[in-house]
């Protein structure tokens, strides 16, 4: 076990109790990774962290993952051990392993309509990207790319008239995004009065996002703003401060 | 309809009979449309493809396909009439909504392994793209990025010992990749002897596409490679020829 310390370079590939469960391979402070931990939280599955350092990463990591990636999610009951990585596919996979608590609509077009608004979000996180790591300076559009982003997000809540995009609880698509929702508020600290999320054009959201708040798996792996924000500096020093909660 | 042509600019949204079948948009040598037609072909599910010019684009594709993408897929019998666009979506929903002929395996780790190879082949895709647009002289390492991506393919089919990646016929991840490998004999008019696909490097991949070539869903929208050539040499031309085959 890595206790929540990220092993990095030279360190030992842990040794875990052979107690069959799923053995998660992660970054604290990564939006992807993220996203495994909630549908694992949701899902109620007991699994193993293995936090890793990916700036040194260890040279075990390939073992498990081959292509040195995080979230890597290895299932030690089936011969050969997998790994599945992706962090969507990792969901997906655990959402039909586990089928209590579903997390997509049943009905395909439901279901299909739900992946292409996960998909779509990447407008937001790649803006997002831009502000936190090249600095709004250097990308003027960035904010409102995240706020032309987020409009659609906004309007498909109103339109299914629900808290969740799932309807009464979070479902796939309100976990999928939240990695990046709960990170959103470093901005104002980044670039000051040029952003405020304007509380009528996103009053849904908002309170979508006072509910995400209220909701277990989502608590059982929240990080406040001012971590998010002091890791976030450590990274754009070029020294990311992966063990700053352990 | 458009009877195969593909419309452009300043035409009218096509007026299609009001008999509930899907609507494909699509363009006649798109590999993520070829997608979509593969896998509408395997589900034997009747449709309308409507053809679109991607260079000038229809004033109307924005009605039914919002970031004006194909391959995109209307749904006219439920209510606001659906579009989904992402091949990959567009191909999921065809298998849940239509349950015959199952082209994902049952089991969720299998089903998560075939999607992550769904995802990897994205390295093979790129570096082809490289070959046939940019010309092998600007991407001296493309050639050589094909053939280590297809190592994957060959080791995966060798360890299965069937002759489709899904077994004894093709499923979701043989359809995913075929449009691509239907393509790739131009790059040897492209690059000349430089390239040819080692026959015993990638023996099982060789035979794959031999099989694939006898699959009634394959053959029935297959491009010949000299007409797949003319095309893209059309397109490096800047004057994609959409039509020369209708």
């Amino acid at each position: 076990m890595s206790e929540g310390k990220h092993l990095g370079k030279g360190s030992q590939q842990p040794a875990l109790p052979d107690d069959g469960k799923l053995r998660l391979y992660s970054m604290r402070f990564c939006p992807y990774a993220h996203r495994a931990h909630l549908v694992l939280a949701a899902k109620k599955v007991p699994f193993h962290a293995i936090y890793v350092n990916l700036t040194e990463k260890p040279e075990w990591l390939t073992n498990v993952s081959p292509l040195g990636k995080v979230p890597a999610l290895e299932i030690v009951t089936v011969a050969k051990k997998p790994t599945l990585i992706e962090s969507l596919v990792i969901c997906e996979y655990l959402d039909e392993k586990y089928p209590e608590n579903p997390l997509y609509p049943k009905d395909p077009l439901k279901k299909a309509l739900d992946k292409i608004l996960i998909e779509r979000f990447a407008a937001v996180t790649t803006a997002m990207y831009k502000i936190f790591i090249g600095g709004p300076e250097k990308n003027p559009g960035a904010l409102s790319d995240v706020s032309t982003g987020l409009d659609i997000y906004e309007k498909e809540l109103a339109e299914r008239g629900t808290p969740f995009f799932n309807g009464d609880k979070p479902g796939m698509l309100d976990y999928m995004i939240w990695p990046w929702c709960e990170r959103s508020d470093i901005i104002p600290f980044l670039v000051g009065d040029r952003y405020k999320l304007d509380e009528k054009r996103f009053a849904k959201l908002i309170n979508w996002k006072k509910a995400m708040l209220e909701d277990e798996p989502v608590q059982s792996f929240l990080v406040q703003t001012a971590d998010h924000l002091k890791y976030l500096l450590s990274r754009r020093d070029g020294y990311p401060d992966y063990d700053m909660l352990s």
